[in-house]
């Protein structure tokens, strides 16, 4: 991704150490926060230096390198800092497998980071198919190039069409609680692609007036009839795409897609604490007297989906 | 509405002082703005300092009240504050009417204002009668107390239904940009309510779960065929209602009926400035640089609506 004209990446290894960008403190600052040791590392992953599922799997990759030295004490470490993260778990498996081979260990890493990579730019070759000139684009949360290393999921077709000249504008949500739509705001501002945030109350608004041509989100989980767990409100935003005949694209990697889970009635949802609700960029926005309810993904049925953008292609049923 | 365990309402005349609790401050601080001319009553409602049609109707006839030496004047500028308040024109008219027929100004504005009350009090009691015990009520923005000098509109029936003694819990949209959904929770709170604030995403959440039995919100202007113009997000939840069987019900008084507009489309929405999406109870939360687009209001159309509750009854037709 572009950061003021330069190339970056939302986390790289160098010299040992692992660089991430600090997503605590975007959109308001851009610095870098140093992991020197794997207590670093898990740190980050723990506190959202970084985040998204992709990004969190890359952590865990360059994490073991750096803790390579005692190998399951590292494991052990990585994998207490997010629990229900299941690509820090398969990144960890990854990487003993390959350690255990008597590969090394910064190769294997780099292979595995270099792989989401490519499925992302593929996801965004893909997606891009879709995308006319001229078109506005809807997507919720940021599933932008921070959240996944490098292009991002729902992200990577509106870069790749800008990238190609196609004139697109992007409508991002802003994503209350946590409000990742300033994520997807400034990944975009620094692509140079035309969007505006709009509060998560506007999407239908819009939609209904004509302005929406299409629907764009990631995903966290997709089951096996098709059901998909994403950031809370994804939900609403379907139902509006399809009353308001508008398509809804969902782009995630293929291994996103979780064939042990029958429907989307089965995944469990987090209710998380009311912080994130009472607070935005540290600032106390809700008295202290006030209770509140914070589910943090939602479940949108199959029915509302148009198609899967893959980076094996776009599934449509 | 009890404060604190005192009677007060949105704004009352005292002494040639226009005294309104100031909305802006809440629920952070109760404080309470007086008006001493026209301008500052102009001043209040752009400001919004008092929001919500019925009060702003309240406003302009003691506005009228003030300007009454100047009377044309005075109109012009109260004209200006809020296009999309249809209850500011009808006030300011019906002041003229009153000034022209050479009654008492402070006397008609008493009379505005005990109606509003009074009708709003009939809202919540014709509402009542869909509330049963132990009913999850969900609404959007503040149609309270604090909207239209007391009781409210969609939060009448609530106020009633709480007083007969039905256990009801209440879930307050958030309702971004301006977060009177936090108005809802206080004035709630005020009156030992059960409710929980939510993320404006989470509505459709908890309606798919089945946790919301019934929505109720106001309405700032119903046309001819039964559409309506309410707060931004209002469409949305009214969609989501419908998606999943759930009662939608708009409660207004029957002023806010306005039958010289056809339909919802020939409502102007009022687009207004970032700041409102940028800065939460004055902090900053959006760095200078990011664009945003605020449209105001949105239409649902009628056919979302189960039905109107008015001082006059239900109209479900």
């Amino acid at each position: 991704m572009k950061i003021e004209g330069e190339e970056y990446r939302a986390l790289w290894f160098d010299e040992n150490i692992v660089n991430f960008i600090d997503q605590r403190e975007l959109p308001y600052k851009f610095e870098i926060f140093k992991a020197k040791t794997v207590d670093d590392v898990a740190f980050a992953i723990r506190d959202m230096v970084v985040r998204g599922a992709p990004a969190i799997g890359a952590a865990a990759v360059y994490g073991m390198v750096l803790g390579e030295k005692e190998m399951e004490k590292t494991a052990e470490k990585l994998r207490k800092t997010r629990p229900t993260a299941y690509d820090l778990f398969y990144a960890i498996e990854y990487m003993i497998e390959n350690i255990n081979e008597g590969k090394d260990a910064f190769d294997a890493a780099s292979t595995y980071v270099e792989d989401i990579i490519n499925r992302c730019k593929k996801i965004g070759e893909n997606g891009d198919k879709l995308i006319k000139n001229g078109m506005n684009i809807l997507t919720h949360c940021n599933a932008g190039a921070l959240a996944t290393v490098d292009y991002g999921t729902a992200l990577a077709p509106m870069r790749i069409a800008h990238k190609k000249g196609k004139k697109i504008f992007v409508y991002a949500d802003e994503t209350r609680p946590r409000c990742q739509g300033l994520l997807t705001s400034w990944e975009l501002m620094q692509e140079g692609i035309a969007h505006s945030v709009i509060a998560d109350n506007a999407a239908g608004y819009f939609m209904k007036k004509g302005e929406i041509d299409m629907v764009i989100v990631g995903a966290d989980r997709i089951v096996k009839n098709g059901d998909f767990a994403n950031k809370i409100g994804t939900y609403e935003k379907a139902v509006l795409a399809k009353e308001n005949n508008i398509p809804f694209y969902v782009a995630a990697p293929i291994s996103t897609f979780d064939n042990t889970i029958k429907n989307g009635n089965k995944i469990i949802i987090e209710e998380r604490g009311r912080v994130e609700l009472a607070k935005i960029n540290k600032k106390k926005i809700m008295p202290d007297w006030m209770n509140v309810k914070n589910p943090a993904f939602d479940v949108t049925p199959k029915r509302f989906v148009t198609g899967y953008i893959t980076e094996e292609g776009i599934i449509k049923k």
